[in-house]
């Protein structure tokens, strides 16, 4: 039906695998080291952190994998996610491209991150797992998992970086409505967070000190609590390839197949759960769609970075990734996509950007500001800032086909609402919402950064 | 499929009607009378605040009018909205009850009211209006009617009640970002406006006051901008029933048919939208279904009120009608679900309520809110305060079924989300909610705050 706006799958529908990308990798993969020694890293060492499912999960080579009839039970309270053709920002934009988007903050958390949290949480409780502890920025994260302890009847621990805790109270009350304990980290519970504060009783806090306490409290919990980890990691990407692969079924139904699938990245998960799908399909089907991640400016790891071993948090208390990083010390301008202000990215990601099958371009905060009200006013959801960043590559795009008088089909992931970014808008309305890109002497002096290890492993 | 969570409907079951309860009203409907002569109201007396389509809604006595496509076209952002069956919250009552609910919470702005927002804003274009104005407290209303006056290209402005303005900004933000611009209610642009700021200057405002600054903008404009109201009048309660067509197509898509239909009334939009569809089937294919209305003990107009003829604002500018009122000047208390605190209700719910075929309760804030964070737990959708109030007696109802170990079916309607409204949530949770029940003297003084007219015209 040409005039069709909305694609929706029935719950039959609902994919009953995960894909996994590592089956399929055209490039190696490095491994993770561990930090202390440097050597590539058993899965036995990350089970003090992590239930053994999910450390199988990080290494299987297997291609799909069962979604649990659990998870799918509790996926059905908003999956599948609707495909959206965007025709009242086609016409607006004068574009012969067709512009489809695949809208995640349908979840009750409101985006794509409840898609691993309840697996999370799953395989968690089937291993006797009392409580979770992780750590949130703006909270997307922390709601998510909150949500999904509560569903599968786990205390939850969330180390709140102090300044969102005190900035963004709405989030913490979400999570607080859930069941979940929200502390301001830097706290006094842990080593990590006193050795802070007594250095600095006033810190505002940052992802990576909340990291190192959520961490800190599971690996001396004597087995009963557990860290969980929103991003980044291979059993985070694979769970959120059910978004791909309902949207490869709703391009179906729309009678079309994506010359381009755009996403936005902070620690990856989002875009390559909806990218990896169609990447399978370049690879084994001869398709050839482009795969476009959208970075900040503020943050651009994959097109400013270094790609090398580094930490996945501050303190360096994590195993080293190869990836492409800012640094792990590196303290990203204060723009309002919290959720994309990371120093690194997914290592499977990474290597496939460095193969080339992935493109990657950043952009700056009032150009993605600009696309996100258009794309209100002519669609109605109001984005959250992060979701954007593939908002304005979409736009991009469109007005590229406008131009060349090419039809082009876009598919991007709109990874979640804004309803708790507001202030941001409000700011960018009224003019007083800057760029802040990153000055040429951080991008400089991002080696510097870097750990201490034979980086020679990184060839 | 017996295992099923969600039922969800495919664009062509969009309904193409809305239907229109004064066709099968089985008890007539005492006339809006006009607010100076108390005579009955002719459709030209308000053509000066309304399009000529709206009016002819008004009176209509046609059973099924047809939704123009474009408004159609709009609907399909959001809908048909899903229906979802509440199989975790059932599991944790331990009732044999079957528990539905349709969540309206997926509409762009957040609730139901997009339904006649659309609506009303496509008729005011086709009628050649330029601009709209509306009053809003909480800000649902004003959120649903400036995204539909972007999506038809009509400027919008907002009284918004001075102190929810102050309060709640994320929802004047949200007006904002679709293009209206919002006023801190009361203004000094309007006489009534100034009236109360050289009494008070630092008055709080009120919904009265801000519908009677909305009213005069419009009436004074020499026809180019025209008024807008969300609840209430025949013609919106018309375009919610596309809550109630699709309700009723998806409860046979389960299988089942819904022993009682529940809903908050404010206005008594959302409530009539998903009622009166099961209401044609009761009075006219034998259907027995119980319709419940659920209003707070701090604003009990059906259960509480007076059935007479009031004004529909506090100063007394708009038409008659003959309504269960608290009286215009009552000022509820301060609960939070703001959408709730209205002295009168829509005269066809009030005159179908009076002639015993609706059923109405009235219930306190905390056992409201006890309700809605249970509901969180289970189903993971934070609900709008207002649409918890309907959650509290599907839960009662439930319990009910399982203390005689009947089975019921209860469907009852979700009209939004509560993203917004998370300081009320930490207020519950920290025990610093109370219940701001109506004293008694208040209810005693009902008959002295209705208007001089002859009130023997309500007999």
């Amino acid at each position: 039906m040409s005039e069709q706006t909305r694609f929706i799958l029935s719950e039959n529908d609902l994919p009953r695998f995960w894909y996994n990308i590592l089956a399929d990798m055209p490039v190696p993969l490095s491994p993770p080291l561990h930090p202390a020694t440097g050597q590539p890293l058993t899965p036995d060492a990350l089970s003090v952190l992590f239930p053994m499912d999910l450390i199988l999960q990080e290494v299987s080579q297997e291609r799909y994998i069962e979604i649990p009839e659990p998870v799918r039970e509790a996926y059905k309270l908003y999956r599948p996610t609707p495909l959206i053709r965007a025709r009242r920002l086609e016409k607006v934009l004068g574009t012969p491209a067709h512009i489809y988007y695949k809208y995640e903050g349908v979840s009750p958390s409101g985006s794509h991150k409840t898609n691993t949290a309840l697996a999370q949480a799953f395989y968690n409780k089937v291993a006797g797992t009392h409580a979770l502890t992780t750590e949130t920025g703006a909270g997307q994260w922390g709601s998510a998992l909150a949500m999904a302890c509560r569903f599968f009847d786990l205390d939850l621990e969330v180390y709140m970086v102090k300044v969102s805790y005190q900035q963004k109270p709405y989030r913490r009350f979400l999570m607080e409505t859930y069941g979940a304990q929200v502390f301001a980290s830097p706290t006094d519970r842990t080593q990590a967070g006193r050795a802070i504060l007594a250095a600095d009783p006033e810190s505002p806090g940052s992802l990576g000190i909340a990291i190192s306490e959520a961490v800190e409290v599971a690996a001396t919990s004597g087995g009963k609590k557990k860290y969980s980890l929103g991003s980044v990691l291979n059993h985070v990407v694979l769970h959120q390839t059910v978004i791909g692969e309902e949207a490869l079924k709703q391009m179906d139904m729309a009678g079309e197949y994506p010359d381009m699938v755009i996403g936005c990245i902070g620690g990856g998960s989002n875009f390559s759960g909806i990218a990896f799908p169609f990447l399978r399909e370049n690879l084994r089907n001869g398709h050839r769609t482009r795969l476009i991640a959208v970075e900040p400016t503020a943050a651009p790891s994959l097109t400013r970075g270094v790609y090398a071993y580094d930490f996945g948090d501050t303190a360096g208390m994590t195993p080293l990734m190869k990836m492409y990083t800012l640094g792990h010390s590196f303290v990203p301008p204060a723009i309002h996509a919290g959720g994309l202000r990371y120093h690194g990215m997914a290592p499977t990601l990474c290597a496939l950007y460095d193969a080339g099958y992935i493109e990657a371009v950043a952009v700056p905060q009032r150009a993605v500001f600009e696309a996100a009200v258009l794309f209100t006013r002519t669609e109605g959801i109001l984005p959250a800032p992060e979701s954007a960043h593939a908002i304005r590559v979409a736009i991009d795009e469109a007005l590229k086909a406008k131009e060349t008088g090419e039809k082009r089909v876009i598919l991007f992931n709109l990874s979640g609402h804004g309803h708790f970014d507001l202030s941001a808008y409000n700011a960018y309305i009224n003019g007083q919402l800057e760029d802040l890109a990153l000055p040429e002497e951080e991008i400089a002096a991002i080696p510097s950064r870097l750990p201490r290890i034979p980086q020679d492993q990184t060839a």
